[in-house]
């Protein structure tokens, strides 16, 4: 299985057995400033030696799955990212011309991606009603439902861009909208907001989150606000799709406790009604889109060879 | 087909063919006041006469579909809710004692049940993803993901206990919760605002359309200030849930394109990059919760069937 999880920054590329074992794993360089063609240019490339690095050591593709920062049309093949200056491009047919075989390719949300693979391995395992929700350089959700990803045609999950913060305080977002989650509660925004707040530029959220535990007053007062807007994103979901359990992952859950404690602690002081999901971090890390784009491909494998056993 | 949508004021109950014909139709008091016991009984005692008169007119029932206003154990069989005076009532049980046949029964949420008649045979026909909103007396929501309804262990879809009022103007909600959009879009969220704001009672929300319709600012600011915060609720629910229809129920959509219409357009004006979900009116009326207990317990009836007639 040839998987990649293609960002806007970097690719992170495997070679997946059927087990999820990871039998090769690299990273390359995403040529976002080179423009969307060089993107697919750069992808088609990784395909193609990853394919003929497997084939040269002796394993069999069955499939391919990409994981991209972008709305998919699962019909068509065709992706719309922003962050990889992709406008409506055909993704699919590019990658069967370029590996010149007949075998199934996925394409698909990275976060959705990342949700598979915590809901098939890791800490969303043996839910039927859970969220992933990492928060990094932006956020966005996926959304488990009676056991399975929703999609909503490539659409669903959007929690990073619905509005939290009102009135004078709301900023836009990169989305057009105003007073987003992302604008307040995303790694690249708490990174930004301490910089705007003490003229101070940071080495990212890290660097705030090291200010916080030195007793900083104004990583204090970003890092508060963030959790604000969290508790009122999840108690949201909390109360409209009654999630068992929260997997909080991206670069932000490095924070561990710091974050997860806050988050449940003020989860449980708002719900009254609603049924109270367990708050945890997401254990497969920067992993995770990479190992739920081989995932899904070897369910696709799978999914096959049954219709295909029996008579049609 | 026995089917009965207990409300907390009214039961409405039918006999329902398999087509979804409504070969019969009653509505009953609830004696809430009298207390829990005296609801179950009630509800026995109709369900009893029902199942006797379908056997007088020369009917079969082969299953029972019952509604409720509050979160049912589909496991035991047991029902929490607040409007029926019933804390965690086994209700299944005694429905099977009292009709002393082993028949299909399904327990239901209201709302629910009123979604899935919407998608069955009404304004949601035909959608995968989609969105049932009735506004009466409260708000709930029928969520449709990938072709069913999400159910959430019974949890889900609490949209009208989604807070979308802050800061000073958030009321206090019969949930416990603050600034809820129940308390603020209901048709009695806005018969209590317009009597509170002018100091004259109403005789509901009708009331209130009927002076806005003659020119009454008072009613008008009432009126706007729920468009504004509906709004802000199916941006919110299209931005993460991303259904391609929202179908509005409930005593308020009376209110035609006097509520539709702005609701269209201020969605319109909000979404960025989001896919924008036709806004349509619900279209079975007052009945939807009925016909979603029978279309649900015929559902049941098929569904056993089925797998009864494959070897185990």
């Amino acid at each position: 299985m040839v998987a990649v999880d293609l960002g806007g920054t970097r690719m992170k590329c495997g070679l997946v057995a059927a087990d999820g074992a990871v039998v090769h794993r690299e990273t390359r360089p995403t040529p976002r400033e080179a423009g969307g063609r060089a993107v697919l240019d750069a992808l088609l490339e990784t395909v193609v030696e990853l394919w003929q690095k497997a084939t040269a050591d002796g394993h069999r593709v069955r499939a391919i799955g990409v994981v991209v920062p972008g709305i998919i049309d699962a019909d068509n093949g065709t992706v719309v990212a922003e962050n990889l200056a992709w406008a409506d491009l055909p993704v699919r047919d590019a990658l069967v011309a370029a590996v010149g075989a007949d075998v199934p390719i996925v394409l698909a949300h990275d976060v959705r991606g990342g949700g598979y693979a915590e809901l098939r391995q890791g800490a969303l395992t043996g839910t039927t009603n859970s969220l992933f929700l990492p928060l990094g350089t932006g956020i966005a959700a996926a959304m488990v439902v009676d056991g399975s990803l929703v999609s909503g045609d490539g659409y669903a999950g959007e929690l990073g861009h619905t509005r939290f913060i009102h009135g004078d305080a709301a900023e836009l977002c990169a989305c057009g909208q105003w007073g987003c989650l992302e604008t307040v509660a995303s790694a690249a925004a708490i990174a930004r907001r301490y910089a705007a707040r003490t003229g101070r530029t940071v080495d990212g959220a890290r660097e705030v989150l090291e200010l916080l535990a030195a007793g900083d007053s104004d990583a204090a007062a970003v890092w508060e606000e963030a959790l604000t807007v969290l508790v009122d994103a999840l108690v949201l979901y909390t109360t409209l799709v009654a999630p068992t359990r929260i997997a909080i992952g991206g670069g932000l859950v490095g924070a561990g406790e710091t974050l997860l404690q806050p988050l449940r602690d003020g989860v449980h002081a708002r719900l009254t009604f609603q049924r109270e999901p367990e708050i945890v971090a997401a254990v497969l890390g920067e992993e995770a889109g990479c190992l739920g784009a081989a995932l899904m491909a070897w369910d696709r494998v799978t999914a096959d060879e049954e219709s295909g056993e029996q008579p049609a």
